[in-house]
């Protein structure tokens, strides 16, 4: 008998294609891969007995708490935590401008859900992050890709899109995913004064910035937007949502993140929450505040900068030694990843497939194109793998790259 | 000044009104309160101990794992264990067949997201799960109700709904939330037959159906669904989406849930909720799976059923000495709500208000109708307070219904 399910589908599943990513990485789950193309964290750097301890803690002292219904939200010291944290960091906020939520990816959802009808038009970075062109692609979205150069969006042709109407500006100012580029100060400004004089808000997607191994701290976009404004009170009405998350700083299996805002957007993303997952985990939010607190998430943050310096060093100087001039590469001072140009000639989706036969993956760059382009760029991560592992890949890498020159 | 966010919500949000039961438990939070308002388990059942001794077994032998990102579909184990208890009642499946989600309400979100275009139209009991239709307006969803009696959703009046033309059909089968109603088998058997008729899908949510109390158990719809179709083996293409939780089973605040439908309709949800959370905590889905195994979820759904009977028969009996005789009221064989009928002159809204003041509260039931009514109906909770607690409450309810009596 046929099911009646099939047909029935609701024509917004026309724009929910399966994530290249996720499809890109069943092929590097073969055994003997060497995988860049994931975005993991180094799990040697997961604080799991740290985060042990707090889960006993939190269960020994507050156990049916943590295992109850919570208030969608999220857990009020954890909150308070973020706007302590984000004070710090130049963004005047009190806990009322923060919502917790389940990953970044929902608050890029929820985002979606508040903000976008079909057919409108978002300002992105050219390339940008996957994730959130799938989430607003069920939305209908519409993408106006501003391009990317080692300093980040450049910004000089973001008038130009600004004045195509946008219903708002989407940017990774840190050691993006996937160039690695990191916005100058002088842009971030630009990008300030340029989205307050066409009206456009911004939404800044920063789960690297504390990832930060090289250089000066720069200060978010939505601290500057602040200054921008004169706010410096804790009354934030800024035209920046801010998202970070614990996915980078401790780990991402439990699903913590974070959303800044003026007081009627959280209270909105809040109402769209409710009707999405309720809230996030209870517990998972008390023990990553237990995990945490008196300074710990600093402390860690040094271990992972330590760790991921030393990898994207071994990583860089592999790829010099052993690539093929005809290659270029990004240089980023933080983060996870790494962005290679081919030569113009070259798909790196057809290098994919050598790679891979070589027992090495990445992602080619055009799935991070949101109006095509970017066929000769690559990403590659170098937070996952020990640095022995990084220079064993790039060799097979270079074969792959200098077989593929050969072909043509 | 002026953040331009303000103006610029998409029309999705003027759907989104916060939850009414949300905004009532702000009420309820007062000191001395008795709230029989909230959906909240006994925290005294709560399995901390074990919970916590699987936390601590996932740490120290999977730490690594537990922490890192995972599949979108869920922990395979947890998968697995679901499809052999499902098959155990009857619903032959795999583990294909089963997505895990952040909450049932998830479910309910994402499968609004797959099928529902605005003005699409669905079936509901009158009344229904409050959190459902918050989720589905969010799509712009009509509804059609079919009224509920002792015996659940009263199936000769499903045919004419259906002539009406629907989506599919939502239904809580067992102890329903709020009413505590349970579907006759007959009935059970009416709705597969009408659905297939019609060509109408079904999804069933079952939070519910393992704390039964009182009575035998009856087959899900689905399995009841799977005979009709003589599916035997383990391929599922039933007509049913079966939503269940560990949220009344051990503890809602981990928000593990799950979704059983044929592969089709599963590989579809995964996409959604890939754009919409990426997964579950890891974490947790392992820690649950932990807890759950080696036969104890079905030892602790022995000491729940025990706990929860107490706690309606002292509920029931409260009511019987208590209240005046012109109130009626439900006497479900499982779950965690009654509902209560006032004569048809009374406005549970009005009565709320004096109850809250005699510091007793529970939910208006006019909350629960999709297509309005109920004015005279309220949802009362029994699982959460203790039955010395529960005996006050019903006592301070009975003098307020007493009250508005007078009034009248």
């Amino acid at each position: 008998m046929e099911t009646p399910w099939e047909y029935r589908y609701a024509h917004r599943m026309k724009a929910m294609k399966s994530s290249i990513i996720r499809e890109l990485l069943k092929l590097t789950q073969q055994p003997d891969m060497i995988s860049f193309a994931g975005g993991l964290p180094a799990p040697e750097v997961f604080p799991i007995a740290r985060f042990q301890q707090a889960c006993n803690t939190v269960l020994e002292n507050n156990g049916a708490q943590a295992l109850q219904y919570g208030t969608t939200e999220g857990y009020q010291p954890l909150r308070e935590m973020i706007a302590e944290r984000s004070l710090r960091y130049g963004i005047n906020i009190s806990a009322d401008n923060v919502s917790i939520t389940s990953g970044s990816q929902q608050a890029l959802d929820l985002l979606g859900r508040l903000f976008l009808n079909r057919g409108d038009r978002i300002i992105v970075e050219n390339p940008t992050y996957l994730g959130a062109i799938q989430a607003w692609n069920a939305y209908g979205a519409d993408y106006i890709t501003v391009p990317v150069d080692e300093q980040g969006m450049i910004t000089d042709e973001l008038e130009g899109a600004l004045r195509k109407g946008a219903k708002f500006i989407y940017v990774l100012p840190n050691f993006q995913n996937p160039s690695g580029s990191t916005l100058s100060l002088e842009r971030r400004r630009e990008l300030v004064r340029l989205a307050d004089q066409y009206g456009v808000p911004i939404i800044e997607d920063d789960p690297y910035g504390q990832l930060r191994f090289e250089g000066e701290h720069l200060p978010s976009v939505a601290a500057i937007d602040s200054e921008f404004r004169g706010n410096n009170g804790d009354d934030y009405s800024g035209n920046v949502i801010y998202l970070s998350t614990f996915s980078k700083l401790l780990a991402p299996g439990t699903r913590i993140a974070w959303a800044i805002g003026a007081d009627n957007v959280i209270r909105r993303l809040v109402q769209a929450k409710q009707g999405a997952d309720l809230h996030t985990s209870t517990f998972n939010q008390m023990a990553i505040y237990e995990t945490s607190k008196d300074g710990f998430i600093d402390q860690h943050v040094n271990t992972i900068r330590a760790t991921y310096k030393e990898r994207r060093d071994a990583m860089l100087e592999a790829m010099e030694e052993l690539f093929p001039e005809e290659v270029s590469w990004t240089h980023p001072h933080g983060g996870m990843f790494l962005f290679g140009i081919l030569p113009q000639s070259m798909d790196a989706t057809e290098l994919f497939k050598t790679a891979v036969e070589r027992k090495v993956a990445f992602v080619p760059g055009s799935a991070f194109h949101a109006a095509g382009g970017g066929e000769n760029t690559m990403r590659i991560n170098f937070s996952y793998c020990t640095p022995e592992v990084i220079r064993e890949g790039i060799s097979r890498l270079g074969i792959a790259i200098k077989e593929e020159l050969y072909k043509k």
